[in-house]
């Protein structure tokens, strides 16, 4: 491929799996002679950062933490790639001029610099959820104005893009978003009070990171999702469905109101929507391992449990107070989770924070700007750490 | 709708199965607010011809045996509905100005009329599989020429035409056609070998025509749309997978070289395929029964088997030696699928005869015009008809 042809690319979030997957795909679509990788971004793992920087010609290499600097401008020393670090050189990362960002900061830290390169008119591939789930709105306001497009990453949301037709929105009927159910799927609530954050993040189909594993095995994940699909695809909250999948074959599926319904269907590979957020409306050759429905043999469907897994029946509620409350439901259940991997709370505490603190929070007025959202976040995270803090004094 | 919006149509075949759902669709779309039914044609039952032309308002009624002519004629007396018999009028019925034409006539005798319409550049439904099955190339061709649409209506060609993505062509890695298997999926060669016309009719998911029930117990069925798939989608036979999927609820699917999968799944219910092709590109509102994915509860898959079931190792063979070959092992088969039918030869025998024929041509010259193809057409089964009388006299 021509120099003048090469597709210009930051890395929003390299070091974790879905960056290092996507550098993996670059690699394989021809790497240098395809993409310029104009900025990588990273948090603690400088070694893992400069190495990918190294490998794939970036100009720029971002640390999150600014106590990481010193080592990454170390490792990056005579290389003449550009190292910096901290919140605003995060956010200069997606404002730097690149035609795609992926954006794959997992958490609220992704949603500034998501938001720079929405609004700069790059085209987003969309990993990070906070991005919709707490600023939906806001967000999709931003890329539109923007002028680039929104393509989603994760697999769910990739597979429903791919099942919608041009020019057929008003043809949609329902959106059907697949789950494996986790690895509690057939477990009871009382054998799920009193797992550990090492038994809930292993996964049965997708290697993932930590955050989204546990997210997962509570359905939380899930939650998230279905706040995601209603901003990405403008439907009504009664639109979305979701089904429990154990194979987690079908990605998702989209149907439409002459009875017909289309799903996307892939080995649990994040490559392939990786592949086709970076190349779309084209499809790429992956070296990606084929279905062989043979082998397959069978795949099973379960209607979810929303007693077992309340995380779904919150989203519901979230969907239909509007406002703030994806925000409120996302961060008080992050500082519940982070409460959960450090053994402070037990499995269950996860939802019921992120439910008290969204009852709390049912008049918090609507958010008309990021700072709006920002703040409603904050609250709902100092909200969420007061009752961790309440519920170990009375232990 | 506007008269001038109207969507003028012709159902070749209309009291069979596939012409009897198309009315009902029309009727749900808002029949004659809708629809101008230009001619519609039928055989032996004009009792109900008639009544579906007076019922739609159709122009012109033809039965394809001259025989009902004057049965047809009364039945419309006075309704201002012109009636017609034979084999011209057929044709005319293709060549009157409708936009979109519905080719349901079963076998051969629905080429002409089909080619006709093909010819005069109105969109073709196709139901008809002879058209791509024996005249591939030169059908293919002819609505090309007349600058139509083609929008298939076989459930897994449109599936597989619903999955196909605009523009990616070059994308397109594998189509995998779905088979029920039919109600000889666990049988035995052995078994297979004693069972009547009855009994091989009987279709576990799909109500159907005679002789595409004998051809899904069979798998003969699946052996034509290997054959059609090729023409209709440009594929190489080594992208044509058949896949044993016993529920019939994903009606077809496209294997990408990103190794994404697009599936079309819905209820078995014809009239979705047949709303897709009146309306493409547009979804129409039905009112057909929906998926319930917890309720299906699991999808299963087998490999075929090409031993028990011959005719899908015979579609291989006519796709690889290309010529007329196909024209001759359906020609074959037609003439051995009547002889069962008749109780004349056994279930196992109508592959065995389709070979016999098939080999027996295998030097016959392509075809370079239809003539061509009635001509191989007519050898075909003026062979296959030999052997029959030549086993029936040694027996």
């Amino acid at each position: 491929m021509a120099d003048i042809g090469k597709r210009r690319i930051s890395i929003l979030g390299s070091t974790g799996s879905i960056g290092v997957n996507t550098l993996d795909v670059v690699n394989q679509l021809g790497g240098q002679d395809s993409f310029e990788v104009v900025a990588l971004t990273g948090n603690a793992n400088v070694a893992l950062l400069a190495e990918q920087a190294k490998g794939c010609g970036a100009k720029l290499a971002v640390t999150a933490d600014n106590r990481h600097y010193a080592d990454l401008k170390e490792a990056l020393a005579g290389t003449g790639i550009e190292a910096a670090a901290g919140r605003e050189a995060l956010i200069e990362a997606g404002d730097r001029e690149a035609d795609l960002v992926m954006a794959a900061i997992v958490g609220t830290a992704g949603l500034a610099p998501t938001l720079a390169a929405a609004r700069r008119g790059a085209d987003i591939a969309l990993a990070n959820k906070e991005c919709l789930v707490s600023a939906g709105e806001l967000f999709v306001r931003a890329v539109e104005q923007g002028g680039g497009r929104l393509i989603p990453v994760d697999s769910e949301h990739s597979a429903i893009f791919q099942c919608l037709e041009d020019g057929q929105h008003g043809a949609v009927e329902r959106i059907v978003l697949t789950a494996s159910g986790g690895p509690f799927r057939t477990w009871t609530r009382e054998q799920m009070a009193g797992v550990t954050a090492e038994i809930a993040r292993a996964h049965p189909n997708w290697s993932m990171g930590l955050k989204i594993s546990i997210g997962s095995a509570s359905m939380f994940n899930k939650a998230l999702e279905m706040i995601e699909a209603k901003h990405l695809f403008d439907v009504h909250p009664d639109q979305i469905e979701v089904i429990v999948h154990p194979q987690s074959i079908i990605h998702s599926m989209v149907g439409y109101r002459d009875g017909s319904v289309l799903a996307q269907l892939g080995c649990p590979d994040m490559r392939t929507a990786i592949g086709y957020a970076l190349t779309y409306p084209d499809r790429p050759q992956l070296n990606v391992e084929r279905l062989d429905f043979a082998k397959l043999a069978r795949l099973d469907f379960e209607a979810p449990d929303e007693v077992r897994f309340p995380a779904l029946r919150l989203a519901r509620t979230a969907l239909e107070r509007g406002g703030v409350q994806g925000a409120v439901m996302n961060a008080a259940e992050e500082v519940a989770f982070h409460a959960f991997c450090d053994g402070r709370i037990g499995f269950l505490s996860m939802a019921d924070i992120a439910e008290q603190v969204m009852d709390a929070m049912i008049a918090y007025p609507a958010a008309s700007s990021m700072d709006d959202v920002f703040a409603a976040d904050e609250e709902a995270r100092r909200r969420a750490a007061d009752i961790i803090a309440k519920t170990e004094m009375a232990a």
